[in-house]
This record gives structure tokens, C-alpha cells and sequence, in this order.
């Protein structure tokens, strides 16, 4: 049994097919509906040497509904157009489609050897997925697994969707560039402007690389970004127990200065800490390969479980 | 087939047998867990009329760990005892236990047609229960569904749980009765020192009937409360995107006139709202019988699947 899997991503898209070996290829995006579907196409048909496909499974960013219909993509100029449908009447077999948060997640947990954790993408945006009895949970609606725009911080701090006080105004590495310009733009002789000369240039890694020079506006901006990062884990510690929390995206390349410190305030803050199990909170491992292989590994058990 | 279902409460317990016919008694909860565990064996024993039972299914308040062991139970003076091993000696039966919030969301789930929704319980504390696809979700360590306990307000109100900010401090009927008495006692010229003359009397109502009356103060503790819980229930649609979200304890008695400010709040907060599936927000049903339900439709799948 051959079955493919395909991460559309913003700037690469990757395909993989899984038989006896595994194959992939990745190719740019193209920015036409059109285009996307018939190069993921040949991309398959060309790994599979034409042999038939039990099954394709698609991580895709932005919204996607059950129905496998894309409702935007989110830097993409693509709208409103069923990846399934379309690529299902191509390569005349089952195509499923999911959030490409959701599919890292899967992807994440099957290294991991995880069948229950929880993914966060602390990236542009947090983007998380959510694995439940190996399985991607989307909810029975769809859409679900939204933790980036769970708010901690009522009346906080304005987010991206509209809301304020999302777990994403705290914790996304925009949020920490955001906090981290304001703190330059306050503190003129910060360590901050040796390391990043013009504030334009800022990333995620300035406030960290300043804290150890000992930093003191730095070492504030890293101690609030760790207790609402911890905030958000711990609020996902008590409402799903999982195995474990997986923190991936840019930010998280951090490591143990990061994680050692989330791990800390979450030991603290457990509802019934005493007895409450604790999830373990680690890096992901497969860094922009996560994607590509949760979408087969979705593909992989709706064709095993028969729930194509 | 036989299945029993028990509700150990903190003043009263409920035992039922589900055969052919349903049938079921209440008693006063011993506070020994000998005497408690003898009066349930016993109260199986009658209403099975001695025939096997194929399970038994307990709802039990306080932490449960996933082998039946209790690890406390708030208002009882009960604690460390494995009521799943000894009720399961007596009977010579299989038994499972899960907290009295899962069995209660369990319950109310049946009784609305849903196989996916979360119960929060608006009480002294703030309950909840997550069930997901038909069936209720510990996590795979247990212990997990507590959403009470999730943070939406940090450095906010302080919680019993040693937290602060946690929906609990903020939507539990204990902290609107707090909330009311500050307010009288800021406010003395109040309708709702009218309605309760005695501020040691305070309960979830007072503020509720004064803003029927057009008082103030009273209106400004019900929209914050409302914003409050409404800011929990948005979390929980853009976590699990649920079908339903059901209310129950001592505040969804005021029915619509707090459900309806809360869907109102709701539909302006979802992460991408024009787009996303809404859940529906509803009142529970089965009022203090959904966990005795609930226990029974929880032994009745873990039979019929043979997951015991």
C-alpha cells in the first residue's frame, strides 16, 4: 500500500509518498489554485511511478473545513477553493485535508512516540494542534484547536483576530519582537542596540542573546514572555493532561534557556499539583518536516481504520 | 445485561441499575468510606435483585486517578481510598470511576443528543466535563478537564486553588455572591440590600432580581459576570469547537436572561467568527441527576466496547 502526503506551506510546498521506501520532492508554491493542484498531482503521480494511491493526506495553512474546502490561506492569494475535491478528481482517490498546525502536531507525535500531546507553533502567529488518541482532533464542527487565540489576559493586550488578551499577543514571536522594540525604544543604552543597531532588524532572538549579557530590559522582556507562554501551558496542562506539550516555531530554538523556565512556573501552577500527573514540556524535533509527515501519518490510519 | 450507576455526593449519593427497567434510591453519603462503600454494595445488591451486574459506574467528587484510587474528596472526610478495587471485591464486578463533573457531562450529553460538548458547572466551584465522541475525556494521565482552573485574567483575581485569574475566581457562584457583597458594600443605598437585608445571606439571586429592578450596581456585577463566563466559554468553542456548551448548577437556573448575554458575547468573539461552525450554548437539563445518568451511560459503553 502506497500513500501520499503533501504540506502546502506559504513559501514550499512538500509531497512525500510512503510505500516500501519513502520519497519526497518540494517545489515553490505557486500563487494560482490551478497551478498548486496540478504540480502537487505530478509530484505524486511521478513518486508513486504511477502505481495506484490508497490515500493523500494535506496539511494546509489557514482555515479548512471538514469537508476538505479552504476558506483562506493566509499569505497565499488563494481563496475559497476544496483541495479534496480538486485533488481527488485528479489522482482518482481519497484526499483529506487538514490545518498544517494540526498536521505537525500529528507529525511531532509519532517521532515523540506520543499518542496524547498538545503542539504549539510559537511563530508568527501560535499555531497548535491537538493529538488524542493518536489522532488529530478538529472538533465534531471542525475548526477547532485554536489555543493561540485562547485569551489569558482578559482586556490584555490587542490580538491579531479582533480579541484582545489572546495567548497569541503574549507568546508568538511577534509579540516578543513587538515587546522587545517598545523595551529598545525605552531603554537607549540596552545591551539590545549593540547586538540589533537598527530597530527594523529586530527578531525573536535579541532579548534572549541581551539577557545574557545580563541585560536588565532584556532579562524582563524574557521573564514575562516565560510566565504567559507558562501561562498558556499550564491552562493546557489542566484542561487536557496530555503527555506532553511540544513547542515548536521559531522561538523555540531557544531550547532548554526557554523550556527549563517554562518548565519551572508549571511545576508551581498545576491545579492539584500535588497529585496532578505532569505532562512533559519539550522541543519538537522534526522542524519544518512536521508537517509533511503528520499529513501521512493521518493519511496512514483513515486508510488503516477505514474512515475515508 | 445489567449495568449499576452510583453519585457519591458530598451530602447525598444515588444509586441506580439500568436492566430491562430503571431503578434507583438516594441516601445520605456516610462520611466512612467502609460505611460508604457497604451502603452502595448494598443498595446494587437490592436493586439487581442479586442477578450479575456486567459493570458499575461511579461519579465521585474531588481527584480520581485513572485506577479508581480517590485521591481526596472535597466535604467528605474522606481521602485516599480506592473505591473502584473495594466497591469491584464486594460485587464481584468490574467498576469504574471518573469525577462527578465528567459524569454529569456524560449525562447531560445523552440527554441532548450530543456526542461532543463541554459541561461547565456553575456552583461553589466551577465544574466541568469534556466529552468526546460519546465518550468522557480524562486524558491520558486523568485528571484532566479542569477548566475551571484555566487562566483567563493573569495576576487576576486570586483562586481557592492557590492560583489567580482562573475562570473559577470569576464565574463560580462563590465569586458572584463575593462580588455582590463588595458591591453592597459600596453601594448602601442598593436594592439589593432590600432583597437581602442580611448581607450573611448573599447568594447567586441577589444580583440577578436587583437588576430586574433597574439597580445599578447590580447591573454592573451581572456584566461583568457575563463577560467573565463568556470569555471562558469562548475559549472552550476555539478549543474544542464543540456542538454544545452546557451550563448547569445554582446560576443556569436564571436561564435565558444570562444565556442569552453570553451567546451575545459569543458570537462577536470566535477566532475567524465568519467562518467558524458555532457551538450551541445551553442550559443543562437533567439537574442533579445528570451524574447518577451519566455514570450509567459511561459503564454502558466501557461494557458494550469492552474497554473494561
Amino acid at each position: 500500500m502506497q500513500v501520499a502526503g503533501v504540506d502546502i506551506g506559504g513559501t514550499t510546498t512538500k509531497v512525500g509518498v510512503l510505500g516500501d521506501k519513502f520519497e519526497s520532492v518540494s517545489f515553490s508554491t505557486p500563487h494560482s489554485s490551478d497551478l498548486l493542484i496540478g504540480s502537487i498531482a505530478e509530484a505524486i503521480t511521478e513518486l508513486s511511478y504511477g502505481e495506484q494511491i490508497a490515500g493523500v493526506g494535506v496539511g494546509c495553512p489557514g482555515a479548512v473545513d471538514l469537508n476538505g474546502e479552504v476558506k483562506f490561506m493566509p499569505n497565499l492569494q488563494i481563496k475559497g477553493f476544496n483541495v479534496a475535491k480538486l485533488l481527488s478528481e485528479r489522482l482518482k482517490t481519497k484526499v483529506v485535508v487538514t490545518n498544517d498546525a494540526n498536521a505537525a502536531a500529528l507529525g511531532e507525535c509519532e517521532r515523540g512516540g506520543f499518542t496524547d500531546a498538545v503542539m504549539l507553533t510559537l511563530g508568527t502567529g501560535v499555531g497548535s494542534g491537538i493529538v488524542i488518541g493518536g489522532k488529530i482532533y478538529e472538533g465534531p464542527l471542525g475548526s477547532a484547536a485554536e489555543l493561540g487565540h485562547m485569551i489569558i489576559c482578559a482586556d490584555g493586550r490587542k490580538c491579531g483576530c479582533g480579541m484582545s488578551g489572546c495567548l497569541e499577543a503574549y507568546a508568538s514571536a511577534s509579540a516578543l519582537i513587538k515587546r522587545t522594540v517598545e523595551a529598545m525604544n525605552l531603554h537607549k543604552n540596552s545591551f539590545m542596540w549593540e547586538l540589533c543597531p537598527d530597530i527594523n532588524e529586530v527578531d525573536g532572538k535579541v532579548a534572549f542573546e541581551a539577557e545574557k549579557l545580563s541585560d536588565k530590559a532584556a532579562a524582563e522582556i524574557i521573564a514575562e514572555y516565560v510566565k504567559f507562554l507558562g501561562i498558556g501551558i499550564i491552562n493546557i496542562c489542566n484542561i487536557f493532561r496530555p503527555q506532553a506539550i511540544i513547542i515548536g516555531g521559531g522561538v523555540s530554538n531557544q531550547g532548554e534557556n526557554l523550556l527549563a523556565r517554562v518548565r519551572e512556573f508549571c511545576k508551581k501552577s498545576h491545579y492539584g499539583y500535588r497529585f496532578a500527573p505532569q505532562p512533559q514540556i519539550l522541543k519538537a524535533r522534526l522542524g519544518s518536516n512536521a508537517g509533511l509527515y503528520g499529513a501521512i501519518a493521518m493519511i496512514k490510519y483513515k486508510v488503516e481504520e477505514n474512515l475515508l
